[in-house]
């Protein structure tokens, strides 16, 4: 090609090319296609953007730390213990105050245990015996407490008995207390103390505001009139979850506490403000199966004068509480915001799409839409049919393509 | 329809439908929109893909494991401990070496507490009297360490005193020290081992590189130098985080590390590398209201000849550091690429709706543009006006439509 | 205008635009742009929408609940503990029964340390000394157990000895056992209750399974034909893990318990079901370097009859076995829907272009097309060439643009 053909294709990619349309003068049609292109604004403008805020860069994956601090003490007076009262340091385990941590409400305290060998508890189905060939000698007692011995301890008359172990002994006893031991528990307080940051938005917040005073901080309790009050009454948080305190508190649980951070960070940090929900994790419907309640066993160790271990079994039977913190956090961003509008647009093709069918294939005169929309062109015999139309006469190279 | 026909329909399904473009040789118009043109695609390749990786799927969700130990040794002498030496199973709590641990820095001794009956605190203001009916008996004393027996105390000539309580007596005396007494943890290391997994992708690595020398990790410091160190000095990891350890030290406070993992599995496993960063999580600004410092209470028992149980309390102050691990993987996607493709096109078609306002309304000629563009027709009387055009002959059946 | 003008404006409103196609009778791009289409819808229900569900939103920041129970005791008779019987209180730890817990498997025992001075470990490089002036006073010892006091004690004829340190004596033997002392932990058993929650979608559920008996869940052993027993021998997981339990026990490690919860929420809530998967998360192939095992120091602390302190140091080998939620929950959703199905038509245009591409340049009669796919216009003297055409005469009130 020549100088002047190639300046020509270049001009040529500066023409503007705009595809041709044709007007069908059909009303029905038309009104169907505005009320389709209003269908599809409406859902992008209303659904997308103010309900889903698509224009929204979201992050939920929050960093956070929560300390927590109990504040209460206990009286209990049994025979078994005496006169006794309870602190923080007694009941919360750990005591370190992080998000998870266990209040004591109840317990089974077995107390000068020693290595040495006792009679298994006979509510062990595996320790019972009739003779000593019962008790194979360095065989572990399935579910139970210590290793038999060899020998079958029986009662003065009776012919059933129960292995001899080598055991922490004696051993515990399996009961159940009826009432719970620190029933008090339902006044403790607990502070909660939780800072979040959303990494990708580089933002952090307390749930403790900055501009409360120190003593309405001391002395407020949260509820509805106070949704940012740092300060949780256990009773209240166990009524919240949808329990009972003093039934949960004999056999233990677990309780949820959730804060949920949803952040428009479009709009002024303090507007973004942890919400509080609790619930109960441990399942509380299978009221006997071994899937309810919540306790461990711990144990205190102590030597006697003679350097001899012995240790104090502690089966503590409490409401664990799990401070869970989720959050969401939306920012304008320009990504998300040209998906939705790209997708929306889209979406417009696929609505003239439609309304295309309706013009071409549906309504009486379609035939004739269907001869102006499509123009038949053929290379053939028939170009003296089709052609010299006024049309076709431009030179290749001032067409640019694209 | 003859089987000629539905052959006809069959065949024009394969017939190629082009859209009829109208080349408006205006300039102007042309050059802004391939102006646009390159604008989308600029911000297509540049932003969305290059900066944004919009070619990649990403996992933000990863499971991550941390093994920390301590090393260090500090000795203190007091007139209340006497020469003492603290090791890491002193001040080190949970010992276990998780992902959340406390070194103790600071601390208040109560020896030899005692269930019995002594004087509260004076410090605690429910707990002052003048009378006996000051201290009604029961009741527990107000964010104190017990319950009134139902006696008020005084000091000789007093007409001012406490009540007295049933609680693990002595009670804690109020005081804050001075300085820190393990001022020296600032020269303890701390060894933090991360292994994270990205679920989605099956990618594991760990922060502790394979390939380095085992003198090398036993003595290396982590710092800007020797950014893949897992071996932190805590003094270093408080001055990062902008705080001073020896004021922290004494009230105590909560130290984030923060370790993350922005991956990108397209490249290399050994490019990807942890970041650490170090905050205060803390609200380090509020001095002296409720929400600053950290410490709890928490009790080594033990019991005498007789059995009795006696304990020492510890209030300690410490730093707590919580290890945070969050990261982000991306790896190519056919996915998110073609959304991302499909929504830069989408885009186009709004800058060629852009351009077509300028060319039919704006510009000199619109009108001109205009008639070209929108080919009226209408299937009326005007019939032999606009037909039979050279392109409405095609017989129906040759339209497969789309 | 008059009022007729605008009356006309409005009418063509509702007149509806569509685009002007030119069909080219050519099979060959016909078939190709039928393929094109094809495959991307293949592409868009096969790939996007059924394999990765791309019709749902999803959520994958859940909320979950661990409560874990060891069993088992077990028996070890050695020279220097004696006939000593181990159960859940000695050898867990923490005991509370969260998401990460430590079984004891090996231990050094290092009993009746005392606040004193005595002769540093002689395997400490740091503590080795010829003279007292090797032991600066005060000085702690690098990667040692105290403080030196300024003494350098000799066996006898030995010209070297080891710096006198303060600490709490005597230190720690530095031996490595042969074999692991609870080698029979391999046959503990460990109950993991786990409850999760998508705070999206609201929806909660539990590992165990609520319809089980009881006796099935007292007795059953995970493994591949228990998939949703919650009971796991610990030998197991270890091996599951790819790893040998007895080796293990020795030198320690860390098992990562992952429990995957993969929910189509579109389907009934009992087929969300969780998924268990074991690895080692410490690093097992560096044998002996720094990274592999896991240990820590911790102490119980006791007083003789005259109020002093004395510990028994305790460095516990064992394996921490961390349980690690994760999961994904999918629901049917509008706006991905929509999204998904955007970028398909988007990436329609993308296919028409490419066809066009192949139409217009590369096949042999591309000039013919070219010519009847662009409809050149210019508003110049060719006007008389180019019009009076039959559809330039619209009046411009009855365009309504877009």
């Amino acid at each position: 090609m020549g100088q002047v053909a190639w300046k020509g294709l270049f001009l040529s990619l500066f023409d503007y090319k705009t595809e041709k349309y044709v007007i069908a003068k059909n009303k029905k049609v038309g009104i169907l296609y505005r009320i389709v292109q209003l269908s599809i604004l409406a859902y992008l403008v209303g659904w997308v953007f103010v309900v889903k805020k698509g224009y929204q860069d979201t992050d939920t994956s929050l960093q956070s730390s929560v300390i927590t601090k109990l504040k209460g003490v206990a009286f209990t007076n049994t025979s078994e213990l005496g006169e006794r009262l309870w602190d923080v340091a007694d009941y919360v385990i750990p005591p370190q105050g992080e998000n998870v941590f266990f209040v004591m409400t109840n317990l089974i305290v077995t107390p000068n245990q020693k290595q040495a060998t006792c009679p298994e508890s006979d509510s062990i189905p595996d320790a019972l015996c009739y003779a000593d060939g019962d008790c194979p000698a360095g065989e572990a007692v399935v579910a139970g407490n210590g290793v038999k011995t060899g020998r079958c301890l029986k009662d003065r008359d009776n012919i059933r008995g129960t292995c001899e172990i080598l055991a922490w002994c004696p051993v515990e006893k399996r009961y159940k207390p009826k009432r719970p031991l620190l029933g008090s528990a339902e006044n403790f307080t607990i502070y909660i103390k939780n800072s979040i940051r959303f990494p990708k938005f580089k933002f952090s917040k307390m749930n403790v505001l900055a501009t409360s005073n120190e003593s309405y901080l001391k002395s407020c309790r949260y509820s509805e009139e106070h949704p940012y009050c740092p300060i949780f009454l256990l009773g209240s948080i166990v009524r919240w979850a949808g329990s009972n305190f003093q039934e949960m508190a004999l056999e233990g649980g677990v309780i949820g506490i959730q804060i949920e951070w949803n952040c428009d960070l479009d709009k002024a940090p303090s507007e973004c403000n942890p919400h509080y929900s609790f619930s109960r994790l441990d399942n509380k419907f299978a009221e006997k199966s071994v899937s309810s309640g919540y306790n461990f066993r711990f144990a205190k160790y102590y030597q006697d004068a003679n350097g001899v271990d012995y240790r104090t079994l502690i089966k503590a039977y409490g409401i664990r509480f799990d401070v869970m913190v989720n959050g969401k956090a939306g920012k304008f961003n320009i990504i998300p915001t040209i998906i939705n509008i790209g997708s929306g647009l889209a979406l417009m093709g696929a609505g003239a799409f439609f309304c295309d069918l309706v013009l071409l294939y549906l309504i009486k005169k379609s035939n004739f839409y269907r001869g102006k929309k499509y123009e038949e062109v053929k290379s053939t015999s028939r170009k003296s049919l089709n052609s010299p139309t006024h049309n076709g006469n431009q030179s290749p190279e001032q067409l640019g393509g694209l």
